[in-house]
C-alpha cells in the first residue's frame, strides 16, 4: 500500500545549487503525498470504522483513500476556500467532505460538532498523533537504508508530523544523519520555538504559498521529538519556495507542490552552508492547483 | 549510468481511463528521456573520440551527456528554431551545438558538411543504428522482469528506435506481451507503413505537438523489427496528446513531454480496446518548454 519514496539523482539541479542533491520524492506516493504513510498506518491501527479529520487537503485525501482501502468510512472537514482539485480528490477517494466557512466557524469547531454527532468515530489529528508519527517514521527508515552518505537531509515543516516521524525513523536506524527543517518565513513558528525553547504559535494562519505549512504551531508530540532531534530550521522566503518549485520542474522533471519544494527552497536560501555537500531533499508531495503551477513555471528565473 | 524506468501505479488515471494503467516513466532517466539508454550504449561501444549527430533535442542532450561521462567530445546539429531549454541543456551537458537554419539548408546537409570536416568522428543516427536499438532494448528487458502481467504495452513511435529496441528486449525475455505503437495522426507514416507493408514517408516534417515524433519515416533497421513485432499502431490526435499530457500532470503528478504522453493519448483514443485491461504506458521523456507546458495544463478537460 505504502510506496517507497522515489529517489532521483538530479545532476542539473545539483550543478545549479552547488551541492550534490538527491531527491526523495513522495509525489508518487499513494494519493500524491507523504501523508498516506501516516493515514494508512493510523487507519489500520485504530478499531473504529469511521474516522473524522480536519484537513485542507493532503491528509484528507490520504485518509479518505486509506479508509476506502480498509473498508472504513471517513469524513473530512475542509475550508470552503480549498482549491477544487483537492476537494475533488477527497471525494474521488471515497471520503465525505464537510466544507466549512472559516470566516464564520473554525475548522476545529466544526470538527468538534461532527465528532459529537458521531461518538463511535475516531477523530484523527493530521500531524499530532503517535500513529501519525509512526507512519511517517517509515520514510526515515527507508532513507537510512539507501547507499548514500548524506551530509544533511532537508525536510519540510508544517505541523511537524513529517519531520518528527523522520527524526524517529532515522534515530531508530542508528545512522547519524543531520536533519534540518525547512519552514516558510511567513509561518516560522517552529524556528521561533527552537530559539525560544518552548512552542511558539503564529497569531493567524500564515499566508504562505506552501499551503501544507499553513499551521499555527507544532504539535505537542512533534515538539517533544523535534526540540532535540533537529540540527536547525531554515526559514524560506516565498520567492525561494517558488523558485524551488520551478527548478524542480525545469532541472529535475519533477512536479512538486510548493510545500514539497521547501527543502529545495532552503538550499537556495543558504547555498554556502551546503556547498559541495551531499544533501537529500525530501519532496513531501505533488498535489498543486494547475493554475498556480502554470504561473510558477512561467516565471523567469531569479 | 542508465537509471531503471520509474514504475508508477496510477489509480486516479486508471479510474479516469477505465483500464489499470501502470506508467513506465523515463522522465527521470539521465538527461530526462529514454534517449540516454541508446546514447550511452552507443558512445561506450564505438572507438571514436568525437561523435556527431543531428537532433532537435533529447538525443542531442543524451549524447552530449554520455560523451562527457566517457571523456569523449560531441557536436550536435540542431535547427535554429529548437526551443531554448533544449539548446541550453545540450551545452550544459558539454556538447558543442551547431545551429542550422533549416529554411536554407537541411540538417542532413549540415551534418554531412561537419562530418566531412571531421573524418575521425563517428556520425550517429538518433534512431537507426544497431547500437541505438540495443541500448533501447534494455527498457524492454527491464519491463519484462516486473511483477505485472500486462495485457498490452503502449510505446511512443517517432523514428521507431524506442519501439524497435523495446520489441527486441521483450522478445529476448521470452515474455509474450502485446506491444502497440502510439503515433501522432499528423505524422502517421509508421501506421501507414504497417498497412502498406513497406516504409512510407511523410512528405514534410509533421507539425505535431509531439516534437520527438516529427520524423519523416521509420529507420530501415527499425522497420525490419517493427513490421513483425507490433500488434498495431494507434494514431493519436493532437487533442488526445495534449489531454494525455494534462492527465499525467493532474492525476499522476507526472511531468511528461507531449511525445512522452502519446501512450496515454492512445488510451484516450481507443478506450474500449483497453477497458479493464492492465496496460503499461511507456512515458518516453519529460523535457518540455515551460510556456508550452503551462498552456497545456491550464486548459480545461475535454
Amino acid at each position: 500500500m505504502v510506496r517507497p519514496a522515489t529517489i532521483i539523482e538530479a545532476p542539473r539541479l545539483s550543478a545549479k545549487l552547488g551541492a550534490k542533491v538527491i531527491l526523495a520524492s513522495e509525489t508518487f506516493q499513494t494519493t500524491g503525498s507523504f501523508k498516506f504513510r501516516a493515514a494508512f498506518h493510523l487507519a489500520s491501527h485504530v478499531p473504529e470504522k469511521l474516522i473524522i479529520a480536519a484537513s485542507s487537503g493532503n491528509f484528507g485525501q490520504a485518509l479518505a483513500c486509506a479508509c476506502s482501502m480498509l473498508g472504513k468510512a471517513s469524513i473530512i472537514v475542509m475550508p470552503a476556500t480549498s482549491v477544487k482539485v483537492k476537494i475533488d480528490a477527497v471525494r474521488e477517494y471515497g471520503g465525505a467532505v464537510e466544507l466549512v466557512d472559516v470566516r464564520v466557524k473554525s475548522r476545529a469547531e466544526r470538527l468538534a460538532e461532527i465528532a459529537a454527532q458521531h461518538p463511535e468515530a475516531y477523530v484523527a489529528s493530521a500531524y499530532d498523533d503517535p500513529l501519525v508519527i509512526e507512519g511517517n517514521a517509515s520514510l526515515g527508515r527507508e532513507l537510512a537504508t539507501l547507499n548514500y552518505t548524506f551530509d544533511s537531509v532537508l525536510v519540510p515543516i508544517g505541523g511537524g508530523g513529517l519531520a518528527a516521524g523522520f527524526v524517529k525513523g532515522i534515530c531508530e536506524s542508528g545512522k547519524g544523519i543531520a536533519i534540518i527543517g525547512a519552514e516558510p518565513s511567513l509561518g516560522n513558528d517552529a524556528a521561533r520555538s527552537l530559539r525560544a525553547g518552548f512552542v511558539v504559535a503564529n497569531e493567524t494562519e500564515p499566508d504562505t504559498i506552501a499551503d501544507g505549512a499553513r499551521t499555527l504551531k507544532l504539535g505537542r508530540l512533534n515538539w517533544g521529538i523535534l526540540r532535540g532531534g533537529l540540527q536547525g530550521i531554515i526559514e524560506v522566503g516565498e520567492r525561494e519556495i517558488e523558485e524551488g518549485t520551478r527548478l524542480l520542474f525545469e532541472l529535475a522533471n519533477l512536479k512538486a507542490e510548493p510545500t514539497g519544494a521547501l527543502s529545495v527552497g532552503a538550499l537556495l536560501s543558504e547555498p554556502e552552508r551546503f556547498r559541495n555537500r551531499t544533501v537529500c531533499c525530501v519532496i513531501s508531495g505533488g498535489n498543486v492547483d494547475p493554475a498556480l503551477y502554470a504561473e510558477i513555471i512561467s516565471r523567469v528565473s531569479c
